[in-house]
């Protein structure tokens, strides 16, 4: 059996339940959420839908205590409504800790041994703050960082070039905050590199990784969060996982150089963070990498 | 190309147009909204997600002009807000007639001449208030009526008897609302028709049928909206259109009997409603369609 | 992980293991063939297309010993090439029963304890050999029966009355041959019972069900083989145990008052036929079952 | 309406054919075959299967006549039966030739003008052979060419390294046939380009490429034919175009420079190839990509 949690049923844990529900992702579901009458009602909508779908998945709300075999938790718990627009995803931080920390340590009194994935925000910190409170190993618990922003990096350039954005290749790497940034040298599109894109297309590069960069709050500015493309992402990484498929995905997984997690490639199967790797970066590439990750240290200690 | 226009980007049309996107319904998706930012940020959400999915659509805020070649409309526009716990759908009518006669004008002069799904509330009437604005033929235009009312009759059930709710068959009949009702003589589960499901599980009919139909409230009560099933009722019935299924389903469509939209069991294809047919029931349940039928009616002349 | 283990890669078992990866419904799928050559072109054949899915699978050749921790086997062998135009299943009795007996035995020596779902031919018949063979509990051992003969039925009263055939309700009932027949008081469409279709559409009942009877015959006199429809028939029964989804389906599943492997509606689920009811039948149906349960048994002596 | 024709229903065909109705693609598919048993049988053994699949299709054996108003016709006419062990796709270029032509002139009376996919061997030659009999634009008319032969250097260098062949980019370029070639300045995976992966996993590229090149014929050894990977292949550019994704692939297009069609990256639209561009070389490499022109040209005067 498939089993699947989710934790903090907001706008993206719901809509992160949704696709699973939808895909039949999971043969058991569970919602948990502190308000007991928003979980309830999203279960039931949920079961009301069961006869038009063409697989089944048993979803009910729980609570921690429930997730003891799950094979995945997704954690979209957060306080999206103390974000001001044009904010950090810090301002989240003083307000999410104490509850990531609970569930984290309910988790573990669970005994929950599965892969954990994290949407939560400020995501890097939040991540690293979960991995310490479960006690699982750092491979089962990651990120879902800048996989987002590498998503939408990928809209921008697709739109710009007038090509699918499943035909962009290329990274926004860091921190999945204001210091992440595109890393120009592993941006391929229709066989071309970046100079060659620049020649042809007379692109403004900064203007494209600012879009990507600021695209969430441009979301958010217009309807005060954001959950479709944020919920695929972090279910496109489960299935992954489910599927033990070795693929590669840019997460945030703790990266032992910069003694945190931060977001690069790596392979995610079964265990979640299968493996990592030296992404081939440029020296200035290199030192923006570390600038990010020095960003999220400093911010951590300024916000908590 | 198969192109489908939501109109009203709430919560159920958001969901509406998500699910379409995720199961690559259409290849054009139009969204129409009269809050230009919430409109732009979802379709911006949507098109972040892009490189995510598996199939393409091409996804953009738009107005009733970009409709005229639509394969389908599906109105999700309404005042959700009105409705007060425990109360009725009649409460949207005041606000939603205008706006819907607007929509339907628009539509006209833009010449489109494809389905119009509509879940606006209170749905049996304005559906034909669409109809009407519309001039299309009362077969291209219905409402998801008690297609959803009878998802939740087969949940309840299904969770009764501890079975599949896809293997209950059955409907709600009448009005999207108060005064409609389990036919129960269309009911079986398992071979065994209600009679004998009685003799064997102890049902409490009268329980049953309410739960089904205050589950939209129940869910209303929790959340404040309900937006998973009703997308996923929408959805479905927009499929069987735009595949030409000639699929049997219960719709809100105009019954010349009752010179009123109302919810039987109808035949969907291409050209929306492509056949109607007497449903077998029994002397009383005649009388509660009737009834359900001058409820409609009458609520029309109180609440407009 | 979803484990699926498919034995016997002739034309239906490789479309099986087709249908399986193209829906990503296992995380590893073992297909067992006495043929190493064959088997192993089919593996590669699938692995060559793994690039162009949208999910993962890990698909390879292996022996029964690798099916130990499968949650589902499905057994495709069989002697196709021994059938006749016109001819009947049992035909290939005396081919198959050796090969069955020795997987079940090596199924059960590997440890197999998941759900067994049998194609092979004559189902019925095979079905209880595979059971005897594995010692499993009867409730893990079922056989496709008269799904697929079901499937027919409702494809020709579709085509008849010019429906989608998911819209006819009905059964062939018995044994997944001659003597199977349609049980016509079970049928209804669009809310109609037979006798009103018949009223209204002069349907030749005998007809209609020889169409249902034959159809297997009829697509095999053509290509020698059928495929598509019986492995869709496999599959969505392996797709409801996986789930636990407690739908009501078709199956010859092991009815103790024949002693025998038999087609009746049962609950399928997480441990096979987790549930059986008695379907109301009227009496000529009721002889007819026995009958057809006769038959199975006489055949059975006639053509071991 | 979507509606697509499948010319040729031998394995490939059929297995097209079988795609198209498991993913719902189309609303009508047509079967076209010289052996009208065959595919009538197919076309009912599809039609068996309806009720069990969750999405309607309309499936009927038919004539290229009924292929005026086709989005796509797919070609996988051909006579693999002629192909020896270790043979050449050329040696199938006779007896198709007219059979091709006859075929593109029924299409070009029939009117159609939609886009035409060819799987056809030898599919460079088969495919210019209909863009001239059709008399369509050469963007509307492409092959399949090397998607294939990628996907198999995708699935060996996948499973050398250990992760998913999604996680692999590269191309196989050319002829699809003796003279196609690894392009390994293409080749990227999880970052590292081929010098590095080398370095790192002392890779055989020979080996890997040679794997690649002779996939088909080591499952053609094994089943007398290969179906899966080239439907898979065939039916996702179907659905590149039906989208109008404007999504990268490699398809075999007509290319000016070499007067021929040969498989390099192209955009895929609605109107087929949508836009071409020159994909970066190694002098090696251009070199190998016009000798695999030049072998085509030379193989077609010795094989006609």
């Amino acid at each position: 059996m498939r089993k699947i949690g989710v934790v903090g049923i907001g706008h993206v844990g719901a809509t992160v339940a949704h696709i699973i529900i939808a895909q039949g992702l999971a043969d058991e579901l569970v919602l948990v959420d502190k308000n007991p009458d928003k979980v309830a009602a999203d279960a039931l909508d949920f079961r009301d839908a069961a006869s038009l779908l063409s697989t089944h998945v048993s979803v009910h709300a729980g609570t921690t205590d429930d997730l003891t075999d799950a094979d995945i938790v997704i954690s979209a718990l957060g306080h999206i409504d103390l974000i001001k627009p044009g904010g950090d995803r810090f301002t989240e931080l003083k307000a999410n800790t104490p509850e990531v920390q609970q569930v984290g340590a309910d988790l573990k009194k669970a005994g929950f041994n599965g892969v954990l994935i994290v949407i939560s925000n400020p995501v890097d910190v939040i991540t690293g703050i979960y991995q310490k409170a479960t006690g699982l190993p750092t491979n089962q618990v990651f990120g879902t960082g800048t996989y987002l922003d590498t998503a939408r990096l990928k809209r921008v350039l697709g739109e710009t070039l007038h090509v699918d954005p499943r035909s962009v290749q290329g990274y926004m790497l860091g921190e999945h905050g204001d210091s992440q940034f595109a890393a120009w040298s592993t941006v391929k599109i229709i066989g071309q590199d970046i100079q060659s894109l620049i020649a042809q297309h007379h692109l403004d590069l900064d203007k494209i990784a600012n879009d990507a960069r600021v695209g969430g709050f441009t979301v958010f500015n217009g309807k005060k969060y954001t959950n479709f493309a944020i919920a695929h992402a972090a279910v496109s990484l489960a299935q992954l996982v489910l599927s033990d498929a070795r693929n590669e995905a840019i997460v945030s997984h703790y990266d032992d150089k910069f003694k945190s997690y931060i977001s690069t490639p790596a392979i995610i199967g079964r265990a979640g963070v299968v493996q990592t790797f030296d992404l081939p970066l440029t020296p200035d590439e290199e030192i923006a990498l570390q600038q990010s990750a020095d960003a999220i240290v400093q911010k951590t200690a300024d916000y908590l």
